[in-house]
């Protein structure tokens, strides 16, 4: 396969900017004059404690964060890890439940964590559209009582999104009810309304880096305040930041100093505005030619919440067509189109660092397999 | 600091191969002609399925372990994860609390951990000894009702390791009592008795790899079958055992991937037998000049418990001595001498990737100063 371009549409761990990975094996042997590598650098060393502090700031400067209010952490274990965090950091006090917005495999996932020791409040509860959509925020039922409210902005499995950062309806959610958000998919590819938020979290390796961290931003109110006694060390929001540098045990280190490298380069490339146009002009470029073969291609999603960043389709809804597509793309170099196990079909996953030039490559492969196999 | 030769004696993360580094590096922009990175791989890919199938089956060759009967994960959250999934997983049938002998700051981390859900029995109180020595196995006040016997074989801060595989008082464990063993910081130096265990974990950032995996080793038979009903998703033991590959959510990729180039680095090197030798060479020299200069140095740990792996040692129990020859090691490229916060003084950590070359050095660097600073 040498010298072959491969196109990686895989969901996540997923494409990284090349001058990001150039970066990472220039400083491999030898960090900065250092004399070792990242990976043997102790976590409470200085030269650590440099590149972590370097990837918070430009995170806060990529993302537009207020100067103050919030921490922003570096955790393990994946948003699956903060799916229990939530309830055991939320419900300690008088609060005993939270509110959860169900529109796809991740949301579900999270309120399946919090069943284990609470009684979750299903908001809406889907029925019949397989995760193809999202209610109107009218028929929600929110439940007043309770200690916050979840969602996921970015469905990666089923390929639904929220449409743009400030459409998500606020104002339905109760005045002083922490807004929780799970941000994985679709994060740093449009600014975030801070000023709304309680907790954003997301698993890193989509748009920001390698797998093994969940950058986990919450609002300082919110840590140590309701946390329930028995809540597990990994879990607790506070310790970690009572910890230098916030982490309390050793973290995974060299997955973070990637994001950090990524963090500016993305900066460098024009920050979120490039990025929130870029994602626009990319997941057009393929909706249309979804739309334009509607008899050929299809999407299951309803496309007023259609994601910018997973594109779920299907060919004909032609089991053996699909296989063939899937066969001859990644001999073309397209890789990764399969859609996830529990869907089936395709999906190509269209993170920030997959080119225009990669989709648009795609978009003719897909043509010419269309006018092929008729 | 451009070409001066770096000695890095850090607890972990920690120095590491430099063939494993310049391997990772090699490989970073395509793997084995795959055309894509490892960071960049999906974890469900046939590339990232060999390299983590590669890697276990190097550590179980390395490791000399039993065909079947285990189960060998990389989880995510370090070994202190591993505290609270040990009650969660083994505490929800009859048994409502384990056995915890406390030796040091980590042993006495996991108890703490267990205390959240359970009430754990402490073979030993710890009275005055500051974590300097282990007490002889008759002293071991073990209840024979509890659902398991959990211990720290060498305690990273403190310097307290037990002297050999072999020599753990196994017979003092009452039988079908499951025992398990935070291995964390001397893994992988010497050969373990697996039909001693019944689980087995270790933090990969001494002498495996980077930071960012637990490699824990399960016997069959304690997956699932006592485990308690609000077990959270990542310390689900049977769940991730269930899991395409055992990872049921994204685990950190990388550093498994670099785990893996140092478990075939170590196999090649001559494996466990090597590893034994060399520790015991290395650990020997240091402890042999710190005991011909006992007007000079002094090492607080009982000699009979003295670890191969972490020298914690004081000079002249001078804080400021102490300073003026951390900075001076520092300056020669001796680094990360400084000991844990908690204990003070200074502490030589001399992992596997540590060479013979190295510590001759280091001990070259104390005895000059030794006789500069009378």
């Amino acid at each position: 396969m040498e010298g072959k371009t491969i196109y990686n549409f895989s969901a996540g761990p997923c494409v990284l900017p090349k001058e990001v990975l150039e970066q990472a094996r220039d400083e491999m042997m030898n960090w900065h004059g250092s004399g070792v590598s990242v990976m043997e650098m102790s976590h409470r060393s200085k030269e650590f404690i440099e590149i972590t502090e370097q990837a918070e700031r430009d995170f806060r400067d990529l993302m537009g964060m207020p100067k103050s209010g919030f921490h922003v952490f570096f955790f393990q274990g994946g948003a699956s890890m903060q799916f229990s965090a939530i309830p055991y950091n939320l419900l300690g006090g008088e609060k005993k439940h939270g509110n959860y917005l169900t529109t796809g495999a991740w949301s579900e996932a999270a309120i399946k964590e919090a069943k284990k020791i609470s009684a979750p409040h299903e908001v809406w509860a889907d029925s019949g559209s397989k995760f193809t959509t999202v209610p109107d925020a009218d028929k929600w039922n929110i439940d007043k009582d309770a200690g916050y409210f979840h969602y996921c902005d970015n469905e990666t499995i089923h390929g639904v999104e929220f449409p743009g950062a400030s459409s998500f309806p606020f104002d339905v959610i109760p005045e002083n009810m922490p807004l929780i958000c799970d941000m994985s998919s679709n994060f740093c590819s449009r600014p975030i309304a801070w000023d709304k938020y309680g907790y954003v979290y997301a698993g890193a390796q989509k748009n920001v880096g390698p797998a093994g961290v969940c950058i986990s931003v919450i609002r300082e109110d919110l840590i140590g305040t309701n946390m329930r006694k028995d809540t597990p060390l990994l879990f607790d929001w506070k310790t970690f930041r009572d910890a230098p540098t916030k982490f309390h045990n050793t973290p995974a280190c060299y997955p973070i100093y990637v994001c950090g490298l990524n963090l500016a380069h993305m900066k460098k490339q024009g920050g979120l505005a490039h990025y929130e146009d870029l994602a626009h002009r990319k997941s057009q470029l393929l909706y249309n030619l979804i739309d334009s073969s509607s008899d050929y291609f299809s999407s299951p999603v309803d496309p007023r919440y259609r994601s910018r960043m997973n594109i779920p389709f299907r060919i004909k809804k032609d089991d053996k067509l699909e296989a063939k597509f899937l066969k001859e793309a990644a001999d073309a170099g397209f890789i990764e189109l399969k859609g996830h196990r529990s869907v089936g079909g395709c999906r190509a996953s269209i993170y920030n660092a997959m080119s225009m030039e990669g989709v648009e490559a795609l978009v003719n492969f897909m043509k010419k397999f269309r006018d092929e196999n008729h």
